[in-house]
């Protein structure tokens, strides 16, 4: 029986091991299986995301129309479809290396083209369709506050700039990690999630250059130096803009994750609090300081929650989120007085203070506001300084390297238009045609 | 030999517990990781509806502004804009918790700005940002019948209500069984997948007791009691509202599923084929009674089989489903009629036949039509009078509650402009300023 | 000893066997829940993607309204609207059989409404439902061609039968392979992808018939034989059409994929960059031949470039991509100037030329660029020659059956309206009403 028991012993020993073993294989071809199945559902969810924030552009096309005047549409359509355009290929060239190649910490210095990345499944293509509508949103946001008097041609040289090295530059501080390594602000713990800073201020601090460099409309500034409104010719077009901006922004922020799981109906939360709040609070700031609840400023406030929420959105709490809004729609009605009567820089859809100035605080936000490391949550100083840091740097790059590049083109190809096009219209004069043209109104009661 | 055939035995009895055993553990993880693959692709797929329906708010808002004139434009839509900001805010404090927190079948007592569910990856904040576009168009049905008249702030007022309490509580008695329990209607069996009667009807006799509250507009009844036509001022915004609805429809019915599986493509199919043959049947019917196949009835028509396939989208057949969108179509048509020429209540975007009537006719026909438990399929009258309980009960509710409380704002802060205001347009009255200022046509040709 | 050594050798035997079939029913199990789990991303993502195809329909009629004058806005609308409806119940009951049932190689003869498809989470629902916005596409891509003249009864009866019979019949030749068999074209190799020949050149060779039969507009060709340009209404509305068709492409060339995994993500890379590439070379097309960086041909040219990557999108290289938009921005302006000044067929939108040509283009291109069998990629001329049999073969039956379909149309119930009703207006003799009725400016300042 001694056989028995050491044959017992055996058993006992050995079958667990066994059976441990077609568990361990079993276990790895779940894990094979579950990470192929989560990254196909990643995949779907990223370029949905991708397909809403490229939708962001009509929707900027229809909030800059809306704001400007008939004479002018033509030419403001064409600044969406071309900044797209001429960024896509650009930045698939040239900026998605600059921005996510192999970094020295400064700029990437692989995968421009997607080279060495196979034609087919890989997941790069994904991340690139995502990127280039994010690159394309910070080119499209300048046009607004240059609308109404800039050169096509000196349009298009910029909007081929932007994309080719500002962004993708920048970006590569705060996002560049893809690869080993990964930008200096990021290493610093830069926390941008969506893209406040990334997008929106660089966007909103190049629209200033190229407001500052170009110079108000005719008519804006009266002799007496005080402002005019020049009223927008659509505003049913620049709401639908708004609502078409805030439902793009779902896949903007959510999106952010690119991975399908929990955390994007959190960030949908976040996001969409923070945008009421924005609407609701700009709305009245406006109603105290003009008497009356202007509809641009309430939908201003919209956006102004939205881009101040794209940073902090995935580290803040509801109720945070909603103070981040409700400060950043107090904001944007302020800043565009500020811009207007003091600084007396024509931004004609009030791009800077949208993206720009609430850009910054949206940043700045999460380190107040951040449930791990914020200042009101215990975590110090620390994560403001570096929130601090990267807005100024932002700033400094952004709108630096813009009034270089206005200026060059200014100097060179010419930014500005003609004072007698300016009084007749852009369409006609970039583009021999009006935008409403064929309209006639019949009458028959 | 015989410790041989024991161990044999033991072989024989123990190998394949061992194997069952490791076969068991490696099921449970396929089971595990099946689970959170499947909550992962229900989370994107309920945030994706919610984001589509989130964009019906800018359908309301071109549809509203469409049907109307441009003098009320502006004002339109910062009520559009500002029920869903309102809204957003109310239902995450109050709302979501009387609909889904726990309940005694007659509203919810917990989960109050979802207090105990953690910020990150919960199912909740899918579910809360789900519901909380669906109880913004419960809110949004209502401007479009009150459009033209109403004071801003009032609407304010109103919109705030309704998201904390109206529309939740009842919404509680059909869907409230979130966590245990549920609300007293569902547990009689009561069917609204979608939600034909607890978002549209409840919102459509809403919409009905502003309009009876407010009265009719200016001229739109003439000396002799009949109705004038007041001509919408923009049919391409109207239609193109249209569209957005019809799209944001999909996320509406569909992701009512909550769960990213083959049911959705079956409920698009029965909601798609249900709008188009509304919008045939309505352009008939209009073509029959007013001579031409007009427009807007065609447009409505479209929606009315929207609204009515809510209800009975997931249990019914095609053809079913054809037959529902069909009779949704005839009935808007009648009732616009109706309710203009005989109840001689003003309500000018046709709101409470779409989404009240048409929402009633889409519940009642669950009780017909459902392959389960519909008359038609041999399930007797007992699904048909839970349905006719449920109906009956959704218009005591809003319509009862929605009369005293416009009543209340009317006696409080006012519901109604001035009729100065009101002939010279809310855009200037409220808002200080115009939709179309900017606008100029100019030809060339 | 000895019989420990058998039993030893038992152990080493038996074991891995015992742990193997553990291992094997383990591996079943991941297999099962693995092909369950990817139907359903499948199917969320499929129907995602027939969503965003649903809303292309919102972005034809947006062009189509656009590009033409605002006295014919409400029938284009009408048509888009009622093409859409009518095509989506004659597909469900008839189109979808003859294109994806039992096929003898030359149409189907199973699956009418789906006949032996239970109600319910079967993939051939989610299938029907991204298939009937396919239709409805090809249907709605007439309009625009036949813009400003036809009799709305006439234009019902075209999209009837269209969707009926002439596009399932020749979609079966080409994708009818869904059951066992599998349509003639499909069987010789024919790489047609999402459709640039199935869906858009058939679209667009219908469009062509349509125009030829009509006649051109009233004025558009003087007594000289020169044409004049009929400008556009609304060039706002055209380009939110061309955003919002841009945007919807994504779900119909990454959708065609009807699979979530990587290859989405490649597919958009491919789609977008067609599409930029297109609106790039059309821009700069016009701007040498007609002076001016003409807006309608940008956006038409952004439209060239996603019909002519439709067919190639999933087998090209994004350089092969580029080109291909390239090419179909220059061929879509020589396109309209031909048919325009040479052909003198009256096209207001330009279908025939970005659907018809830009679709025969991009599927011929398949045979050039496709990475495995295109001519420049060393697959010899093979691939070129089943392209061109497949344009070919789509002409002359879409072409001649328009014709026929059309002068059918036109010697019964009529195709055009009267020369009197075209000068005031389709919108009031076909429809009693408006587009902007209601439409007023006033100006404060």
């Amino acid at each position: 029986m001694r056989l028995f028991g050491m044959l017992l012993t055996l058993f006992v020993l050995v079958l667990p091991i066994t059976a441990g073993a077609a568990d361990e294989t079993a276990a790895s071809a779940v894990e094979v299986a579950k990470d192929e199945l989560q990254t196909n559902i990643n995949i779907v969810w990223t370029c949905i995301a991708a397909f809403l924030v490229f939708f962001m552009q009509a929707g900027f096309a229809m909030v800059e129309t809306g704001f400007t005047r008939a004479k002018n549409a033509v030419n403001i359509l064409m600044k969406n479809l071309m900044d797209f355009s001429v960024g896509s290929i650009a930045f698939f060239l040239v900026g998605f290396g600059l921005m996510f190649g192999q970094t020295n910490g400064f700029f990437g210095t692989t995968l421009f083209g997607l080279s060495g990345v196979e034609p087919g499944g890989d997941w790069n293509w994904t991340f690139l369709i995502f990127q280039t509508v994010f690159a394309a949103t910070a080119a499209t946001i300048v046009s607004g506050a240059m609308a109404e008097r800039t050169k096509f041609t000196g349009y298009l040289a910029y909007s081929f700039f932007i994309t080719l090295f500002i962004y993708p530059i920048f970006g590569s501080w705060a996002w560049g990690g893809l690869l080993d390594g990964g930008g200096w602000l990021e290493k610093l713990g830069f926390l941008d999630f969506a893209g406040s800073t990334v997008v929106h201020s660089v966007g909103g601090w190049l629209a200033l250059a190229g407001a500052v460099v170009l110079g108000p409309r005719v008519g804006k500034y009266g002799p007496d130096g005080k402002p005019r409104a020049i009223l927008g010719h659509n505003l049913p077009l620049a709401a639908l803009g708004v609502f078409i901006l805030w439902f793009g922004w779902f896949g903007f922020n959510p999106g952010s994750t690119t991975t399908g799981d929990g955390s994007i109906g959190y960030i949908a939360v976040t996001t969409n609090l923070s945008a009421a709040a924005g609407a609701i609070v700009a709305m009245a700031t406006a109603w105290v300081l003009l008497k009356k609840p202007d509809a641009s400023m309430a939908l201003n406030g919209a956006l102004a929650g939205l881009v101040a929420i794209t940073a902090p959105c995935d580290g803040v709490s509801p109720m945070g989120a909603i103070l981040i809004g409700a400060v950043g729609g107090v904001l944007v009605v302020l800043s565009v007085l500020f811009i207007d009567h003091v600084l007396k820089v024509d931004d004609p859809v009030g791009a800077v203070s949208v993206h720009g100035v609430c850009g910054a605080w949206g940043t700045l936000s999460a380190g107040l506001f951040n449930l791990e490391s914020g200042l009101f949550y215990g975590g110090g100083l620390g994560q403001l300084g570096v929130q601090a840091l990267g807005v100024v740097t932002a700033f400094a790059w952004a709108f630096g390297l813009g009034l270089g590049l206005f200026y060059l083109i200014k100097v060179t190809i010419g930014l500005r238009v003609s004072e007698e096009e300016e009084q007749k219209g852009l369409d006609i004069g970039e583009h021999g045609m009006e935008a409403y043209a064929g309209f006639q109104i019949f009458t028959t009661s």
